[in-house]
C-alpha cells in the first residue's frame, strides 16, 4: 500500500515524521510507499533549518530498506517562500503542484491522510 | 482526473480558488472534473457577497473549455445558513449532503484534498 | 459505499456524530459502513465520559438495521492517553494504528473524510 499525507502548516509538519513512523511501523499494513506533499510556503520555510529540517530529514529516513519515502514540495509554493530547493535536505523534491501530485497519486491507488 | 475540495472553514474558502487554479494549470496532470463541496453554514453565508462570492466564481469559471468546475453546498449546511441557494452565485448546485457527496464522488473514483 | 472519517482534535469529535448521522440519512448515498477513526490522545480522553462518550454512542448507534458503523482509537494515541480501552464506550475498537487503519480502509476503496 501507498500513503501520501498533505501538510499545509508548521503545526502539520511537527508532527508528520510521527505519523509516517508509526505506518511504516505498523506490522498489520504492508506499506511500500510513503509520500509527503507540502503546498505553502511556511511550510518549505520551516524545513529549511532546524527542528523542521529535523522533521524532513526523518521522514526521508523512515523507510530504511523496507519502503521508499518521499518528500515532495508544490512548485507554487516554493516560489512564495524565501527558501529554495536547494536549501533544504537533500532528497527534497519539487512537485509541480501540490495539488496536482495529491491527485496524481490518489489517482495511481494512493490514500491520503490530512494529518 | 477530477478532483473533489472539501471545504467546512471561511479561511479554507479564501485560498480554495487558488488551489483550483493551481490544478487545472498544472499542465502534467490532465484533470477534466473539479468540485467544491461545502457543508458548513457559515461558508455559504460567506459565498454570498464580497471577497467570498468572488472566490466562488472564480472556482465556476476556472475550468474554461478544458474542464468542468462545480461548487456544491450541503442540504443540511443551507438549512443552517442565513444566504438561501438563490443567493449565491448563479451555477452553485445543492448537494444531498455534504459528507454524501464526498463519499459519492471517492467512490466513483475522484481525488480528495481537505485544502 | 463505505466511509472513513478520521478525527484527531476534540472540536472535530463534537460534530463527527452529526455528519455520520447526514451520512446515513443521505437517501441518495447508499453506505453500508461508516468508520471513525481517533489518531489523538486528548480525543480518546475526551471519549471517556460527558459529551464526548455520548457522541461516541451516537456513531456506534447510527447505522441501526442499515448500516455497519464502527469507532476506532490507534494505539499508538491510546499509549499516551489517560483513558484506556476499557473506559470507552462498549464497541469501540482498537487499530493497530490509525494511520495504518487509514491507509487500510482506502486500499479497500473507503472514502475518506476529514471532518
Amino acid at each position: 500500500m501507498r500513503t501520501v499525507f498533505h501538510v499545509s502548516t508548521v503545526d502539520q509538519l511537527s508532527y508528520v515524521d510521527a505519523k509516517v513512523t508509526n505506518l511504516l511501523a505498523d506490522e498489520t499494513v504492508p506499506v511500500s510507499h510513503v509520500a509527503v506533499v507540502v503546498d505553502n510556503p511556511a511550510v518549505i520555510d520551516a524545513a529549511e533549518s532546524g527542528d523542521g529540517r529535523e522533521r524532513v530529514e526523518t521522514v526521508l529516513a523512515a523507510g530504511g530498506d523496507d519502503a521508499e519515502t518521499a518528500f515532495r514540495v508544490c512548485s507554487n509554493a516554493l516560489r512564495g517562500a524565501t527558501a529554495t530547493l536547494d536549501d533544504l535536505p537533500h532528497g527534497v523534491e519539487r512537485a509541480s503542484s501540490g495539488v496536482g501530485e495529491l491527485t496524481r497519486l490518489q489517482a495511481d491507488g494512493w490514500a491520503y491522510i490530512r494529518p
